[in-house]
């Protein structure tokens, strides 16, 4: 089974293209929704919630880990890799942020856009990337902190996406290629098509690379049923319900990952208290 | 000196009305900006960071905290309280949401809306207060998750903020009387202002229960010189910057209270990192 992490919803945009490009094997994704966004979190903070998914995605039988999340590739992928998949491990954990370099890469005459978290941005990683394939490659990043939560009130469609992808767009300037640097933005397509630049989703590029990769490495994932099962770390109920929209399908049972005392703690705790909550002395 | 405390920069807004109506007093302000927003996380993790806030507040001296949060005052109150302002203890925690349900109560003729992040709307605790004050007044809440990003990205006078706010008041339907039950949303009063219910922001009520508070209890806060100071968890910059536009002033210095493995630690650490960031085994 291969896991899929992404801090919340946006990765089953991911999850989605991988299916597609891998229809017999068994995947299993985990959304980190109790604890989401990361975005104005600590570097520190993001690591310490990485590796309790990755953890949480071996400890299910994963040997091939994809980190979804653009935020958590960006800062935490190196961290994660030398952890869990150096040498002699039998785990690979691979991100979203190689693929969407080149593809970006790919599509350019010279100018990249890249609309992202503020976190995504400020690490610089995007830049990174693109410079190591093409140094003369000129890359302009821009944190949009509107466009995930329209995703996720499910306001594509309406006047205020519009607006707001005009205004990131003006910001950004004179790009040719627009990288799609967070995994909400793809439902957001229709609105960024159209406006001159071509526009880049990494996803399917992913997809494509995991093809060939597995190609190469057979030991990290035998093909199995095509089976897709989700875990949460936030409510279930909305998780599936908010999910559905990112997958483009229903999504089955998730399963509850409580984080308590600050770890991601499997099983089935009471529901989420109402009000307040009042504990004991420590 | 009084402390009061936010998740991040909204709480400026119950600053500056404190402010005007205790010109004498010294305030101390903290906001947790580097780990805001409080709102998608676990009540627990909610009442992690406010213990170590208030902590940090009382280690500087304040003997009055005010939670100037409506996230926070609405799920983690009482603990504090008990905490920290027990029977024999010299300290004393305040909250937003008590004078917020006041003044909702004395301004309604029967219909309240309350507009909040989706954390306050889970908690119930304004319909709680409020029904406390008067059971027959009936409360519609809506979380808005857009509002505070509009606000944050200071586009408040801009048609992507009218047309959030009509589509979130109409959402809320026939209210006579709007709660603006996060601090960020006194910013966009221009946009709530002649739709129909009267609306009312409970900051500077606040401010005038905290007079009325503080003569019946001189001895938890003594007249002072009226300095204002600043911490935050954050970009300090960052603070100052966006800081000014909720206080309605330029912020003096801002002292960095870093966070490092989930406690909040004084001091001045190393810059924040860039990219990719590996730990060492642990």
């Amino acid at each position: 089974v291969i896991g899929l992490y992404d801090s919340g919803f946006g990765g089953l945009t991911v999850l989605r293209r991988v299916r597609d490009a891998l229809p017999d094997r068994d995947l299993h994704y985990f959304g980190d929704s109790g604890r989401a966004p990361y975005g104005g979190r600590d570097v520190h903070t993001i690591l310490d919630f990485a590796e309790q998914a990755v953890e949480h995605l071996v400890g299910r039988g994963c040997r091939l880990v994809v980190v979804a999340c653009n935020t958590v590739s960006c800062v935490a992928l190196r961290h994660l890799q030398h952890r869990y998949a150096g040498p002699g491990s039998d785990v690979r954990v691979l991100g979203v942020t190689i693929p969407g370099a080149e593809s970006a890469v790919r599509a350019t005459r010279g100018h990249v856009g890249v609309l992202a978290t503020a976190r995504t941005v400020a690490s610089h990683t995007y830049v990174t990337e693109i410079h190591k394939l093409d140094p003369s490659v000129r890359v302009t990043q821009l944190a949009a902190p509107l466009l995930a939560p329209i995703v996720e009130e499910g306001w594509e469609d309406t006047e205020i996406a519009r607006l707001a992808v005009d205004r990131y767009l003006d910001a950004l300037g004179p790009v040719d290629t627009l990288l799609l640097g967070c995994t909400h933005y793809p439902l957001l397509m229709d609105q960024f098509a159209g406006r001159g630049p071509t526009v880049v989703d990494p996803a399917p590029y992913l997809a494509e690379r995991l093809v060939e990769w597995l190609e190469r490495h057979p030991q990290f994932d035998p093909p199995g049923t095509g089976a897709l099962s989700f875990s949460c770390s936030g409510d279930p109920e909305r998780f599936a319900r908010l999910g559905s929209r990112f997958l483009g399908a229903a999504l089955p049972e998730v399963h509850l990952v409580a984080e308590v005392g600050g770890r991601l703690l499997p099983g089935d705790p009471d529901a989420a208290p109402v009000g307040q909550v009042v504990r004991g002395g420590r």
